[in-house]
C-alpha cells in the first residue's frame, strides 16, 4: 500500500511555532531545566517560559541556539568578559518539551548542559518548559510500571530489533492476569525511545492507573522508520516494510513473551505525526487485528475512509483524532484534511465512536501528544 | 562505615593508557564505529584500532579530540579546504569501549557523529574498537532477556529512584520459576545505564545462557553515587547512604516485584572500580544477605579482610577479583593493594573460593569488565 495522505503529513510535520503569549517584563526567577544533565545549572527556564543559555567556548566566534521565537533563526548568544556565551530567548516558549541544538562556529553540537533526545534523526538537546498541567506526567509516589527493553528477531529486516514494553504496576504481582496492548508510534526522525523519554508515556499510565481512570494495559513502542524514509519523501511512503515488522514479527513476539490478550478487541494502535499516518495505514488494512485507533497530529478520519474500508463501522471501536491547538489554525493543514471538527462529527453521525481532542495552546510538539495519550487511554478496551 | 581503602581506589580509577601495540603501516580500511548515531559515517575505526574523526565547524580556530595516545593530549584535528576538521589517532587504541569528547574553540562538546554514554559525570561520546573476542558480547540470533527500567521508592533520599533489571529469556515463559540475583555496580562518574549500554551485560548473559554456560539469573543495576561523591574525595567515602538505598530499599523492591530467590545463597554483588569498593564495603558488612562477591578493577581481598570480617570463611562462597592486564603493571596499585596474585593465593590457602582474573591487554576500561562478568557469571549460585 502506498501512502495517499503523504502530502497532508508533510504539512502536519512542519514544526509549530514555539511562541506562547508575550509578557510585559522578564522575570528573573530562572531555574535549571528539569532535563539538564546531573549537576548542570544551564539551560534555565523562568516562570514565564523564557529560556536562558550558558555555553563555554572562549575562543569561538559565534554561538547560536536553535531554540527561539519561530522563524527568527533561534537565539544568538553573546560572549562575556569571562569567555562564556550567554543569552535568553526573545520570548516565552510553549509549555512542554522542545528539541534544540547549538551552532558553534558553523558546526552543529549539543548543549553540554542538557540531556539528549532522539529527534530530527539525531540525538538533540532537550528542554522542558514546566506546563501548568504537568501533574499528569509527573513522577509521583504511586506504584510504577516497568519499561522493558526487548530485542526481537526480525527476519524481514535481517537484524535483531529493539522495542520498549511498558508493563503496568500490577503486572509482576500476578501470574495469571492478561492485559490489552497499545502499539504506540513516534514521529519522523524520532525513535522507539521517544514515547517514554520525551512523552513520559509510562508516567502518564502510572498516574492514570493510580487515579483509577483506566484499566491497566501494556504499551509497546518500536522504531518505525524501517525503510529509512527521508523527510521529503513521505508522499511516496511505503508502509509494507514497517507493517511486516510490526504485525508479523513484533506482535507475535509480544504475545509470546508477555501475558497479553491477543484478540483484536484487546489491541489498539496510535501514533504521532508520521506515526499517525502509519497507524491509519496499518490499522485500516488489518482490522482483524486492531479495534482502537488514535491519530495524534497525524491525519484525520473522513467519511471517505469509512466508505473505502470494509468493516470500518463494525470493527473500529474508537476513531480518535487529536491536534495541538496551534495546528488547528494552520491553513495548509485545513486545505489538506479539512476541518477536523467537521470530520469527527460526520463520523459520529454515521454511528462511529469518533473523538476529537484539541490540546490548548500547543503546536506540533510533545505536550500535545502527552495530553493526547491522557485523553485516549481511558477510552480504550471498553469490552 | 567510612572507607579505609579510598586511597587504593584513587590509584585504581586513574584512566589506563589507551595504547595498544604500535604497527608499521596505517591501513586504510576504516569503517564507521558501531556506536555511531544512525547514518553517521564518522568516527571510523580501522582494523588496527586507529580512530579517524571528522567534525564540521567551518569557522572554528581549533578542534581537538580527547581520545588519543595516553598522556599526549588527545588528537588535534586539522581543517581542510572544505572547512571540515579531520584527524587520526597517532596510534591504535585498546580494543573495546572508550569515552571521549571534543574541544571546539575551548569549549567541551560531544562528537555529533557518536552516541553518548554517561561517564566522568557527564554524557560523553563513545567509540568501540572491535575486539578479537567480541563474539561473547555480540547481539546474536539467540533468545534475549529483557532489560526493565524500574522506578522504586526511596525514603532515605526522598525521591523515586531508577534501576535496571535484566530478566533472562525464559523469565516471561514461566509463572513459577524463581531466580538468583546479582547486584552489579558501575564506577565513579557513571550511572545505572553503564552496565547495559557500555558493558553489554544483557548480551553477555544472553550468550552465556544460550551456550548453556550458566544457569539464568537476574541482574540489577542502580545509581551508586547517592551521596554525590567527588572524584577527589573517595578517601572519605561514606557507604551508608548508598547501602541504605541498595540493601533497605532496592533489594526489598526487587524481591517484591520479581520472582527472585531472596535468601543469601542466591544473592551476589559485584562492581567495577568505585563500584568494587562499594561492593566490598556493603557485602562484608552484610554477609547475612550476600554470598558471592566480585571486585572488578576495584580492590582486592587480603587475609586482613578475612580476619577482620566475622564469618568470612563460612559465608563468602566466592571472592572474585579481576583487573585489566595493564593495571596489574601499575606500580602505584601494587603499592596500595600488593600483588593480586599473592592475595588470591593466600585466600585460597585459607580454604576460601578465591579467583583472580586478568584481562589481557586492557586497562581500566570496559572490555576488562565485560570479560570480568563473563568469567564471574559461571561461578555464581552453585548451590
Amino acid at each position: 500500500m502506498k501512502c495517499k495522505i503523504g502530502l497532508v503529513m508533510l504539512a502536519l510535520i512542519l514544526p509549530g511555532l514555539c511562541v506562547a503569549q508575550t509578557s510585559d517584563k522578564l522575570l528573573e526567577d530562572f531555574k535549571p531545566s528539569t532535563l539538564n544533565q546531573p549537576g548542570k545549572e544551564y539551560p534555565q527556564v523562568n516562570s514565564q517560559g523564557y529560556v536562558r543559555f550558558r555555553v563555554e567556548a572562549p575562543d569561538a566566534k559565534a554561538v547560536n541556539v536553535s531554540l527561539g521565537l519561530g522563524g527568527k533563526g533561534g537565539t544568538d548568544l553573546a560572549k562575556g568578559e569571562d569567555g562564556v556565551w550567554t543569552g535568553t530567548t526573545a520570548g516565552p516558549m510553549d509549555e512542554g518539551f522542545h528539541y534544540y541544538h547549538l551552532k558553534v562556529d558553523g558546526g552543529v553540537f549539543n548543549d553540554p548542559g542538557a540531556l539528549n533526545f532522539y529527534g530530527s534523526a539525531r540525538w538533540e538537546s532537550g528542554i522542558e518548559i514546566p506546563a501548568h498541567d504537568q501533574d499528569f506526567y509527573a513522577t509521583k509516589d504511586v506504584p510504577h510500571g516497568h519499561v522493558q527493553e526487548i530485542l526481537f528477531p526480525s527476519k524481514s529486516t535481517g537484524v535483531t530489533r529493539r522495542a520498549f514494553v511498558y508493563t503496568p504496576p500490577d503486572y509482576g504481582k500476578s501470574d495469571k492476569k492478561r492485559y490489552s496492548v497499545l502499539y504506540l508510534q513516534h514521529g519522523w526522525g524520532e525513535n522507539e525511545y521517544a514515547w517514554m523519554n520525551q512523552g513520559h508515556a509510562n508516567l502518564i499510565m502510572d498516574n492514570l492507573i493510580a487515579e483509577g481512570k483506566i484499566k491497566p494495559f501494556i504499551i509497546v513502542t518500536t522504531y518505525g522508520m524501517t525503510n529509512d524514509v527521508k523527510f521529503g519523501s513521505l508522499a511516496t511512503f511505503d508502509i509494507k516494510p514497517f507493517q511486516t515488522v510490526l504485525v508479523d514479527e513484533l506482535i507475535p513476539y509480544v504475545d509470546a513473551n508477555f501475558r497479553t490478550l491477543s484478540d483484536r478487541n484487546h489491541r489498539a494502535m496510535a501514533g504521532l505525526s508520521m506515526g499517525g499516518m502509519q497507524t491509519k495505514m496499518i490499522t485500516l488494512g488489518n482490522l482483524d487485528k486492531f479495534s482502537y485507533i488514535g491519530l495524534f497530529s497525524g491525519g484525520t478520519f473522513k467519511m471517505d475512509d469509512v466508505n473505502a474500508t470494509s468493516g470500518f463501522k463494525q470493527k473500529v471501536k474508537l476513531a480518535f483524532v487529536s491536534y495541538g491547538g496551534r495546528e488547528m489554525n494552520n491553513e495548509r493543514m485545513r486545505n489538506f484534511v479539512g476541518d477536523p471538527n467537521a470530520n469527527a462529527e460526520a463520523l459520529k453521525a454515521a454511528g462511529i465512536n469518533s473523538v476529537l481532542f484539541v490540546s490548548p495552546n500547543t503546536g506540533h510538539e510533545f505536550l500535545s501528544w502527552r495530553r493526547s495519550l491522557r485523553e485516549f487511554a481511558p477510552l480504550l478496551f471498553k469490552d
